[in-house]
């Protein structure tokens, strides 16, 4: 029985799990270890300590998505341009020879995806595998998929290649705002979402004022006491998801599918279905049925690093 | 001959000017003890360590504006809500006896201004008198008044009155994405302004896919060496700068009065010029003769603080 070790190796974390051939998940590990923490070539080692004894086990391969595969990862796996489906980001994996004592061994990387919009760039790194995963998950080879995370991407899908996404800084703008600006003298990070409040971000943000001024709200309700202090991070993330709503074009959309942590789901959940779209949530097992699918093109001549 | 200590008293830094009778400036002063730096109930030593020798002179009153009248300054001078012209904003100056040797010095502070919009509330302290001052320079008594800055402010002025304003976190949003985002790794925030990128910024504001995904490009222009290191900082200030001017109604506006610094100020300009806006800017000036015009309410009964 061939077994796959599945891995998403991102900038801050990664995570793991043993499929059988069916793509079954045996077990799961997450570690801390994202590609900042490894020092220059020592990626071989890290990935002996995490995952050694899977790789030990007979008949057994390993595939390997995220920020890995960039510059600054193990092994750089060329952006894939789009449109692109599973059969080109397939044929560009690229092959690791890299445990001395497993010479046989054989781990691949994943590349990401690359598109362009008047002459900008854009880029993503294992969220392509988890758009697969979730087209071989739920059947849906075209409409639209969402990641949201620190950098959000909102991908269009049509016969099962993505024809296209772009990125927004959501999640990083959050963490900054909330944590580095004016505004985190006065909102309390750690309090449970308040929907109402978030919601009452995500109307704001279609004002037509714009980010700039709409946040600089979240520091006026709190000085002039119009909203407690446990509801403004609700509505200042509100105003971000609101403010990238905004920007898109849903009315011909049926159903999106939003694939990420319950955390960050669960809002874009409610936000879309304020503005009447229906979603559909996935989340780890995106990643592993992506990456599952994608497992066939190890058996074929896989490319070596440049 | 009446002297007027006129004092802008920020969060940061503070500024002081000695006036003669007609306004005239006869020395200037600034330093970095902004209100965050002055200890509860330690207004007045600071004030006599930077101003004693003026108030000292024959005849001398100091009129401050700025967040010195905020609830975290030296006294609080509550909100003058818009509109609101010279006349409501000198009648709500409240008076200081602060300082036990000078018993008879007098010294008052001036109120910030309050506005609201669906609700959400919006405030200045110290723009209101560089705008009044503004006013008092150009002759100029309707209009578009934009005071560039950390929080920068776009104020609408008609007969001598201000009859609403709105805040952007422009500046603070810059430093935040120069300085703690994943776009510090690649731009060199210290390099000189480049007016293409600049402008290539301004314009790339205005494609209707918003800041949170503009600003992502910033990231990858440099990630596919498309744009050089040194022109980064450039092309984010552009995409913040239009991402404020994308919001405003500029149609109708004759020219705008720029309120600032010069590094500031120089960056509106091109960018309102770029979209056929004719500006007229003023510096410290303006603060000084907000002050000044201010001044004659000290020859009246002032409020006391409440």
């Amino acid at each position: 029985m061939t077994r796959l070790i599945a891995i998403d190796w991102g900038t801050s974390s990664l995570r793991g799990a043993l499929l059988d051939s069916n793509g079954k998940v045996l077990e799961e590990r997450s570690d801390a270890r994202g590609i900042l923490t490894v020092p220059t070539g020592g990626f071989p080692e890290v990935f002996e300590t995490l995952f050694g004894d899977w790789m030990r086990l007979e008949d057994t391969r390993c595939l390997i998505s995220g920020m890995a595969g960039s510059k600054q990862g193990w092994i750089e796996a060329p952006y894939c341009a789009c449109p692109a489906g599973r059969v080109e980001v397939g044929r560009k994996i690229i092959d690791i020879h890299a445990l001395a004592d497993m010479p046989g061994a054989r781990i691949a990387i994943v590349p990401g995806l690359s598109d362009e919009h008047d002459g900008v760039p854009d880029v993503m790194r294992g969220e392509e595998v988890q758009i697969f995963g979730a087209m071989s998950i739920t059947g849906q080879d075209d409409g639209v998929f969402v990641l949201p995370g620190t950098h959000n991407k909102w991908v269009t899908v049509k016969k099962g290649r993505v024809t296209g996404f772009r990125t927004y800084m959501t999640g990083e703008f959050y963490a900054l705002l909330s944590q580095h600006s004016i505004l985190s003298r006065t909102l309390d990070a750690s309090a449970p979402l308040d929907e109402a409040s978030f919601l009452e971000g995500v109307t704001r943000a279609d004002n037509g004022h714009g980010l700039l001024h709409n946040a600089f709200g979240a520091r006026t309700l709190a000085l002039f006491e119009r909203m407690p202090r446990e509801e403004l991070a609700s509505y200042l993330s509100g105003l971000l998801i609101g403010e990238e709503l905004r920007t898109q074009s849903l009315q011909a959309v049926g159903e999106v599918v939003l694939i990420g942590s319950s955390a960050l789901t669960q809002r874009y959940t409610l936000a879309l279905r304020a503005t009447g779209v229906v979603t559909r949530t996935l989340g780890a097992e995106a990643t592993w049925a992506g990456l599952h699918a994608l497992s066939g093109f190890l058996d074929t001549d896989l490319r070596t690093p440049a």
